[in-house]
């Protein structure tokens, strides 16, 4: 399966927490860590947990850019 | 200042591509590319060009996991 | 690839408008149509042309619902 | 009133899924479910509950592309 | 036709720029200018034009919070 | 810190709710309420409370139109 979102980055989660609709998958991408916000239901049907290598994926027109 | 966008990742920028309303910025982050489609206004404002030092930011909602 | 991203619908490419940064994707998904604005980037690695069976991939925080 | 989010498919909902912030609408949408992340805040505002005639609405740049 | 999108702030189009596939709507709401960055289909089956009055729609899950 | 989103409104918070992951922040804009749905991460480390001076920042990509 090819995706047209153009930014997927491999990592490792790190910590998941899971509330009632929304879960927070914490990852470690490179030297960096990355948040997501997804659907509860989406971890359970795809059983994360930490130490799962993933794919961080996200739409280019979601990325902003800051500059100091 | 300070924003609530959780994810701002450090980079270079590599690239950048500018259309009619939208433009197109690739970055170097880490040892991965990133893609942010941006409004050509904020590229002409921020005069973001080639070897600038910026932060990809990313709010955590934005954010997908994939799996093999 | 398992994908978070909890709305993915099979359709079929009817239209592609390729821009200098963004394109235009029309699907026909089931009895609807579907717009997707994706980098025209995207279109050329996928090689996306009319007729190709493809998904719609929605996040769930991308969805709106309005009632009359 | 008129929305220039391109993707508007009617559907019936069939389970809502209040937390704190967040709830979470499934809705039947021809043969396919479709989710939606949206405020609590709006699921009681607008009263939603199973069986309601909605429309998912989506806006195209949300819309990704799979190809298997 | 309700939507469940918690923002939608009256305004006054200032200034349509239209491109190949994206367009720029720049709307006064207020004392503030407001940016939407729509698809160009949309500004010409709405038939979009300087002196609309409009709504400016957003989901509560697309609002970021900076401090200084 | 200079930011490619177009759309940074000041304002002050009204009202914060904080759930297990997302949390939602009320603020007042001008004559106009704006509701953001952010991480419960990002309110505890930005300490948001009521009464705090901030902008509500909007990609324009998520910006949509609406006409009567």
């Amino acid at each position: 399966m090819e995706m047209s979102a153009r930014n997927q980055l491999p990592g490792t989660i790190k910590k998941v927490t899971v509330g009632a609709v929304m879960a927070e998958v914490i990852m470690q991408v490179g030297d960096q860590e990355l948040a997501a916000a997804i659907t509860s239901g989406s971890v359970k049907r795809m059983k994360l947990k930490v130490g799962d290598r993933v794919f961080a994926v996200i739409k280019a027109t979601e990325v902003m850019i800051a500059k100091e």
